[in-house]
């Protein structure tokens, strides 16, 4: 039962790049964070030591550099592909390349009530992520978000749910909903208002479906809010969600004399529930290189 | 030369408090986490171990959620300054306490397009915080923010600067000049338009001069920021600001025959550079007290 | 083209739990942080909100306290197979589980010269990990690690690798080479010394071959590595690893007339290459379901 | 009431040094992150932006790596102590320097059976720590450690404590008790043993005595563990501790109709209680410059 190399693959991980578009006085700042993942002829690599197919990772940070400059830096996914396709198309000894991409994002600043040229803050609670998976003849294009955090303070129920001898949780029919959200979607088509726009509209869905929706229990929410997405957007084939159920306990405040009808809460950290939900598509082809790799479900 | 108890202080630290106000169809959320320090006569406590002036911990706690009811949380310094006023007075061994709190703020959803009633979205990058010392016969208030980032894509220069044997840095007429700010500012009075509208108007304070300083150094943006707010507001006593100098190295792309003036940067981690600065009135009484044991130079 | 509801699983993450066994004077104690998913029969739970199929995750919280008491802890991956299967066997609805454990590990305290009986200090900077998939009729065990941060200060060169337009990386013979490695392994049979011997084992095998090994490369060290665990144990089926090469630059220090052999080096955060590698058997049979889900490569 | 600059310094935070004494076959290995602080004659750096007597971040940072190779690297202190000094008597706007050092510290691998002569093993969980506050005819040193994670499972009781209306702690005379310690302390004289030595034997007191004092609370226990390094290192002007009081609660089992006799546990993470305190010398002066502008408390 001879030992052997299994499956394998090596990259720069985090490279920080800001890309400042300055063609007149009003900049642009796109703030990414690029990682890359290299398959290929690498058993050499591995088995001998010899390093004659191995690009090094400091030429995989170069390259992210070198076409920021070269090519720009729009939407994410476009310069995530950028990149992915030249790593299996340029050096020979790769077979397919994962480039994954977290965005910070900034805001123009207001300065003295004007919009500023050229200062920013740093918007939000979320990162925008893009995940390109390219081999020869094709790629998957991966789009998402983390870190999104939504509360409903009403609104949300848990009960009838199924109870064994370790039962002890009370059901409720309101209490505050939480959740610090990570989704991926999977696009079947370049979206044709560009991924910048289709990120802002697929962003506001989610939020809006988790706020109108009167929820009976996270799943539910959570597949509401996929499934209005790939209503909304034809060119979504699936969306994966990950989110913490961040559970807000009512104090009990009657040793003090007090009733608590839904105004007083804990915040807790740990444990939390965890729902991890597909919504997809039903004559949608799976695209399992698309998943492969990535932190956990989504 | 006998060995003797010096200064002391306990409490219970990070409360996390989520209070929602439930009134009307349309809620508030407010979201704090909140520490309390208590100095007085525990010298037993640790001498013997004799618990009998100790309060513990624990009804510290109890006592940030039994005032949420009881009281409401309205600005977290007003919250803060009652339940440090509480322990001064009302435990007897107490002679001083400290609250700090640190507030997550959360903007109204858009939910269809409309601000929704009871759905929220955490918003921005930066904490608010409060700090109250109470003592018999006063109290010092101190507000403030942090982790706020803020980023100019020019308008800095770092030149003219002193140079020893060791100095390899070149001088810049442009660069990015980038921070997360870490302020706090004492109160000489209470704001009479309420610490909720002071704390939105020194905040654009400070982003709106960073902004439209043409910067020649950081500690020139901090001393302008500084200024500004106690320029505008005549209840600000002194305001102290704690600013990393988050580096923006330009790539040297000159290796793979392309210029870069000034358009693709490194992001760095690393070392940083760290500026600190008090800006404060000729005539103001100092208040050590108000910034002891607080976390480093602000 | 229908939307459908596709894979999902939900469960409770992170309980943390600390065991001590005080059967005598002599204390035993295992801190565990354990994380439970369950797959089954919840469709209705997400498109209809209907709970009856949900167990609810604050029960699976319970039955990590219960469990610890009825059963005790012995090793981890002991422990998270009968929760495992316990959520299999006993929940109808439920047609998989998989328990994650994370253990932090203590060394007992020396007192006075003496190991203590009942005091400890939280040891090393690796963390043991094991995950258990369970289904009906069988399970797979997977044990592990994280954050075993290990350093060469010789004997590792990186030189004859491939050369494109972009690279700018000087070879070298003789580099500092450190990881924070994270290794996963998969059993074939219950290890005749214990699972925690076996760790024991395992992780010195790992370290041993890290130092004794000329490496290469990184990617050389991680298969040898691999390779000499599964030569020493027959019951390990595979292992994966990922590593991230914490890159230590060796300074420049000509500037101020002063050589550097190998002497004086930036240890940087970011970026940093990675390296994930599976080494495994001929003949065995692949296991995809019990690495399903879990973060990234490993 | 003009308004007007206060109390500035700057400098560089958290350079990574890694030096690695190769003398031999056998490496000895330190690991440093260093920041420095500066204060000074900076006034017109701020107020009008004029450089001239600004000496570079980017200098400070170059410094560090000169002097490792020039001077090496032995104890944290002392290796500050020549940085500080430096930035006092070489840079001539500078009248006092603050330098902090962390140190990683790192075990000699065990390589088939036997301590390795270049590999290394990061060890334990803690940090140690050195700050020196240089100035024109003198200097502090401060020594430390962060992160030092211990637990006594019994040995540990909390009761007849003060209690009031909203006090509802069950005193106990057997919990699990646990911290994880932050600790300074200053030096009269520089310590004969070096500051190696006497930070293991330090360390060893601390751990000890809190492993033999049946305690009656944590403030007791940090007392015991101050006094015994006072009384062993006359050398140790005083001592300052940070200790959060990591709860251990006991879990309710009766529900499922289970004891728990001290034998299962939840390791909670916010809040804790946090008890600060200091142990000094009745005839010492104080010495505020060398607790200046450290972070909180100690």
């Amino acid at each position: 039962m001879a030992i052997r190399l299994g499956d394998n693959r090596y990259g720069k991980a985090e490279s920080r790049l800001v890309r400042v578009v300055r063609d007149g006085a009003r900049h642009e700042v796109r703030d990414l964070t690029v990682s890359s993942s290299l398959r290929g002829d690498f058993d050499d690599a591995h088995l001998t030591g010899d390093q004659a197919n191995v690009l090094p990772t400091d030429t995989q940070k170069n390259t992210v550099y070198a076409f920021a400059k070269e090519h720009g830096v729009g939407a994410a996914e476009e310069f995530a592909l950028l990149l992915a396709r030249h790593f299996v198309d340029d050096v020979a000894p790769v077979s397919s390349a994962q480039v994954r991409v977290e965005e910070a994002r900034w805001d123009r600043a207001t300065v003295d009530g004007t919009p500023h040229d050229h200062t920013f803050v740093r918007s939000g609670s979320e990162t925008r992520t893009a995940v390109v998976t390219a081999y020869s003849g094709g790629a998957h294009v991966v789009s998402g978000l983390t870190g999104l955090v939504v509360l409903k303070s009403t609104g949300s129920e848990f009960k009838d749910f199924l109870v064994d001898d370790l039962t002890t949780l009370a059901p409720t029919d309101d209490r505050v909903l939480a959740t610090s959200l990570t989704a991926r979607w999977r696009w079947s088509a370049v979206p044709s208002d560009g991924y910048d726009a289709a990120y802002d509209e697929i962003r506001a869905l989610l939020v809006s479906r988790f706020g109108s929706l009167h929820s009976l229990a996270l799943q539910q929410s959570l597949w509401e809010m996929g499934r209005t997405v790939l209503a909304a957007r034809a060119d979504v084939a699936e969306l994966r969600m990950s989110a913490p159920n961040k559970h807000h306990y009512l104090v009990d405040l009657a040793p003090f004399g007090l009733d608590n009808p839904g105004e007083v809460f804990v915040a807790g950290d740990r444990p939390y529930g965890l729902i991890e939900v597909v919504v997809e598509r039903d004559d949608e082809e799976p695209a399992p290189d698309a998943w492969r790799d990535l932190p956990g479900f989504v």
